[in-house]
């Protein structure tokens, strides 16, 4: 390269703010993400809040892998709606393709970010497309939604699984077990989260 | 080691015999995997047939990590089953415990088998468990089934991988459309599979 | 969309070709890849002839799934170098930053299609980068290869993989043991393959 | 079941002591995993300490995925070295078998948790079989390390990936950037662990 250029240097703020102004730009709201987590939990935690499913959306959304699927899926959808990839790769993404998987695997890196107990619960939502993943696939609009859609299922997902290990945590911690290191982390975690809100 | 052994020598016959076995062992019939493959399927092929299923059902059950992972965590669940595990990996397997995921991990390796296009149909009916998964799933038995009860839903998820890909192929064949390589491999295949039954 | 589109088809075909030649355009030829599978499995396999590691990384493209994740990956790759992609995904892949995963992601996709035990290959050259390896990572070009880099060391252990689980059924042949289903399919599947050579 | 059972309650500090125990028990010392995160990462980070790469091989024994794998893993090494598991799993584990990659599995589900950036560093020290991996891998001592062989060497390449995570943290404090959410969370954390050091 000719041209001279700063050496590069990564800021993660940037990185975090642009997979916010984009979920947005995209028509994806945190709230309705966390309904999909409220689905997916209420029935195994009756007393489960939105606070707490909005919580635990955000969590997800701040670790790195999830901000780079999310941001490498947009930038697929965007291109295709403006019809800028090669063909076929245009008209697979486009058409949202039956035997084209890699938005599966961007999803899944999302849901693999709180382990492997989430597989069953991306699976589902995907399958049903309750709330905003109905509107998601509404393929009449012209928008084209083929990573989206599956990353806001694996984001409920991840959130879902979160929210498991948090509550067996907190169940551990009111009958007086005693904590492993992870709980002290959590506990340090939790503070920290707390300070953000 | 002082005991005198014959070089190992891997017999793939005998792997997927094995399988065969413990399938049967367990409770498991092809065919009522070939019904999950049914209720998955049914409604993007209307003219699925239960011997197309109980076909590709086989064929998944034919591949060398399939069959791995099938033996280890039938292995897993009758070790659990006889009190053999140690503490607290025994209690964790024999109760199906939720942070447990390594049951997960397996099952996703045979899904993987026919790649990424499987993900949201194992989800799915590992959520709702129909058929022989509601069996499978009964803890009142004794039975330990934590890990079979994914690697069934895994298989039926697979199989249905597997006849979206061929059903495809068809379909451009009728079509006389170019074949690719992988539909002339695929074709060879459906010759030596005839050839089988 | 107002616009009349003809109803979309897919064309398995039109993928493959694409595939085909976009490694080409971007300057990776099936030979090279040949070699980096033949420097992972000759000290496994001395008699190992380059026209078959040819052979099976063709193998290998001739899959969907591996299709699909190359085609992706080069799209982004050339948007990138374009400088095409929005801020800051465009930094990311452009410079190849270490917190960026979605190139393995996307890679070990393509690993996976002959199963888990072409990790260890893909990391292993990923690392050493021997051959067109060294090549895709000259940063002083201008060209920008952050997938393909990863893409191709995958392919080359996922044809590694493939020719250990045909060299097992080979040796079971040859000591006259009673074949696997899969062994009929891979028979087959070899005289299709010799078909097209 | 007839026998009369407390119901079950999963404890994570059990979990947590069983994982260093069997991790002891079977000859591996955390100090000997921290060697490997330092082998790999000495050459991007010369000023990395040794208390350092303990303190991450620590707290990726400290999640409950990891403990998962690993107790699961050294169960089958610990019955395949018994001689405890059915034909033909028990000889597949005990001779570490070309085509059984389920021990590859749990390793990447371990690599996992710190995301797709350790895939690569998981392989290359597979491969190379550096400090105490070449121990596990002695197959003349009628130990069975089959699982744990791998795992190590994914906790080891999961330290490596927590550690890049950190000092990119660490340089951006550093710099005055304005921190990201994750940050603030991972100071919070940093706090809890020098607390329990």
């Amino acid at each position: 390269m000719n041209k001279v250029k700063a050496p590069y240097s990564l800021n993660s703020k940037a990185v975090a703010e642009a997979t916010t102004h984009w979920m947005q730009e995209r028509g994806v709201k945190v709230e309705e993400i966390a309904e999909l987590v409220m689905f997916l939990q209420q029935k195994y935690y009756p007393t489960l809040t939105m606070e707490e499913c909005v919580h635990n959306v955000e969590m997800v959304l701040s670790k790195r892998e999830v901000q780079n699927a999310v941001l490498t899926g947009i930038q697929l959808d965007v291109l295709a709606e403006e019809g800028k990839l090669f063909t076929p790769l245009q008209d697979m993404i486009e058409n949202d393709e039956g035997l084209y998987g890699v938005d599966e695997i961007l999803a899944f890196s999302i849901v693999n970010v709180y382990g492997s107990i989430g597989f069953t619960n991306y699976g589902y939502v995907d399958k049903l497309k309750p709330g905003v993943l109905t509107r998601l696939n509404d393929k009449s609009t012209g928008q084209v939604h083929t990573y989206l859609d599956d990353i806001v299922g694996a984001i409920a997902a991840a959130a879902s699984s979160r929210i498991a290990h948090r509550k067996q945590a907190e169940r551990e911690q009111e009958l007086g077990l005693p904590h492993a290191p992870e709980d002290v982390e959590e506990a340090a975690r939790k503070t920290a989260e707390d300070q953000l809100e």
